[in-house]
């Protein structure tokens, strides 16, 4: 796409509009340009704001042979910009996320907008020193769930899936404070459990609690899982905000953000909102997050091979100076099919296999025979 | 819908579910009821855990000739909840929200889920207190734009709005924080010249200033605006995420929340997503908004007359001991058609038109015929 410095602005983005009966794809792309921007009917700004101000189409390319789906970028200038990440969201997708068949597609974001971002704080390399300096494969994850399981069954699988040797162990996001596994309690109690097994076993399981929940008490959830010595925790930017994932961050919260996308409303299927990769790949690693958990092909949603491969390439991507975050295929990975996915998806991918394992009679073994493959996979075990 | 008290569950929720390619309606409706709940496979989570916590799938009826388009109404049980807005959010449209073709239509929130939210501090009556007491009209509101322009030229709208009789002056959204008219210069200054022009024409102008921003700066703007004598605010819900309004409502911060649609993502037309009315007729409103925006009907954006209708039922029926929400059409309302939309929405309406006047060649006479129409469509011209 085209460059933002190229053409002098902070934030170039495209769209993809599908049009239909008988609308005019330029005259499309330029409601959007001026919907984000002046909102206002031309000739009702001054003509130097308007000049501006207004955000500027670059090019509509057509997309398919029917010549109804588009490709518009429209260019945003540095005057319609704060620093801040709501505004850019506000900008580039703002009133137009309530239009019909438009959906947002790619970013070309400026230095100066790249720059105002904290994007990750440990990303990859960071990830990857937490579980013991793994280098050379991908890392497996898995969940403490169901929801309703009380604190000592959560250990009880959280001992089980340490022994085998899974690199993260995160809490299911549909643990959040209830009566059977109050938060407190439960990541303190569950933090132990692997660190102590850890130290048994001699393995070298993170575990991240869930900390979604009321905002206002988002920090104090973050202080109680790093005081109980948990070095990552789960959270779901769409359920408090994507600019308080920045906030943690910028906060230096001193843990590893695992972003689950609970809330998040985005298909590769769907003709609106933010495609999944600029969403997940992009968006929330700029935020902060770490790990970026999405659904994987051939699990319990319909996402094609290629949306998840897209989400792995913007994770991790070139972006100004920002960390790679780990992309975590998830969402009904069967156990059996886990060296397909580390052949397929490469050594920095972070895969999360939840109730696959759970349903193995002997879970310990099952979650074993994963990390094996993602040892096979990775050239360690030959190191 | 099936009323949660009667079936023992804190929420029932209604989803309407497009089948394509021979699915069964009633398995995906058990899907639904799984990924939302337990998350694992069936049998994977102990017997009493999968008896009390599953969602329960109460029906699942045909809504279409074709028997393509169902509506599943789905028990939640209290063991799932902890209190929290966040994980209200995250077990009725959690990871569903990543399905196709669902949407969350219906919601029937028990007494302690809906005691537990703060709903409109001002809503309705208090608006209507705010500027003058006026009782038996709709209210009008209008913006403040274009982006770009300096505090002079805002305030110089704002004077003409004022002297016009304009009931509620609110800022764009696309107003941050921009060098071209930074926060705390604006909010200062616009309302001293509302308040000026109040006590020079008699009138009883609110200002309500756009306080979307960085979520950590967030109070310090409403503070700011409350300082300068603004008795409400404009906010995005979906740029600084739903619970963060609830934190400032209950947090007593003092002024009315007019929440405004960017970023929010929902259409009337689209298959997937939260119905607009359920989300800013009801979620909105539940977390503390005392008036609502939406997309009106003939205006930039495709929604009919039945989504904006349904958006001020739902933002004006009875819901627990919460107060009614204004619903406030808007998004290129004319000004030739407000006495129509008037008489359509009926007295509870706050109408934001914003661009018609300010094409129009003398801002403040378009202003008075609008104010005037509201006048005439109430009974307030003969009392």
């Amino acid at each position: 796409m085209i460059a933002s410095r190229d053409v002098g602005a902070a934030v170039v983005a495209a769209y993809r509009v599908r049009v239909a009966g008988g609308e005019d794809p330029q005259s499309r792309a330029l409601d959007i340009a001026r919907e984000q921007t002046l909102e206002v009917p031309s000739g009702a700004a001054p003509p130097d704001v308007e000049e501006r101000l207004l955000g500027r189409v670059l090019g509509v390319h057509r997309e398919d042979a029917d010549g109804e789906v588009f490709r518009a970028e429209i260019a945003y200038g540095h005057e319609l910009f704060d620093g801040s990440l709501t505004q850019l969201l506000n900008v580039v997708w703002g009133n137009v996320s309530l239009m019909d068949r438009v959906r947002l597609v790619g970013l070309d974001l400026s230095d100066a907008v790249l720059d105002g971002l904290p994007g990750p704080r440990f990303g990859v390399p960071g990830i990857r020193d937490m579980v013991g300096g793994v280098q050379r494969r991908p890392l497996v994850s898995s969940a403490l769930k169901p929801v309703g399981l009380g604190v000592d069954a959560l250990i009880d699988i959280a001992v089980r899936l340490t022994r085998a040797g899974v690199d993260v162990i995160k809490d299911d996001h549909g643990l959040a404070d209830q009566a059977t596994a109050p938060f407190r309690e439960r990541v303190r109690r569950v933090s132990d459990a692997v660190r102590e097994t850890n130290h048994r076993a001699g393995t070298r399981a993170a575990y991240f609690p869930h900390v979604t929940g009321p905002v206002d008490r988002l920090a104090e959830r973050v202080t109680i899982a790093r005081e109980a010595g948990c070095r990552g925790v789960v959270l779901c930017p769409a359920l408090v905000g994507l600019d308080t994932v920045r906030v943690l961050v910028e906060g230096d919260c001193g843990v590893a953000i695992m972003a689950h996308p609970s809330h998040a409303g985005t298909s590769p299927n769907a003709e609106g909102g933010i495609a999944p990769d600029l969403l997940m790949g992009t968006l929330w690693r700029l935020a902060g997050a770490d790990a970026v958990i999405y659904v994987n092909a051939r699990g319990r949603f319909s996402w094609p091979l290629s949306a998840c491969k897209a989400v792995n390439r913007r994770a991790r991507e070139p972006l100004g100076s920002h960390l790679p975050a780990f992309p975590v295929p998830a969402g009904g990975i069967q156990a059996a099919d886990v060296a397909h996915w580390f052949e397929t998806y490469g050594n920095d991918t972070l895969l999360l296999i939840g109730g696959s394992l759970l349903e193995a009679s002997d879970v310990e073994a099952a979650a074993r025979a994963v990390v094996d493959a993602a040892r096979r996979a990775g050239d360690e075990g030959s190191a």
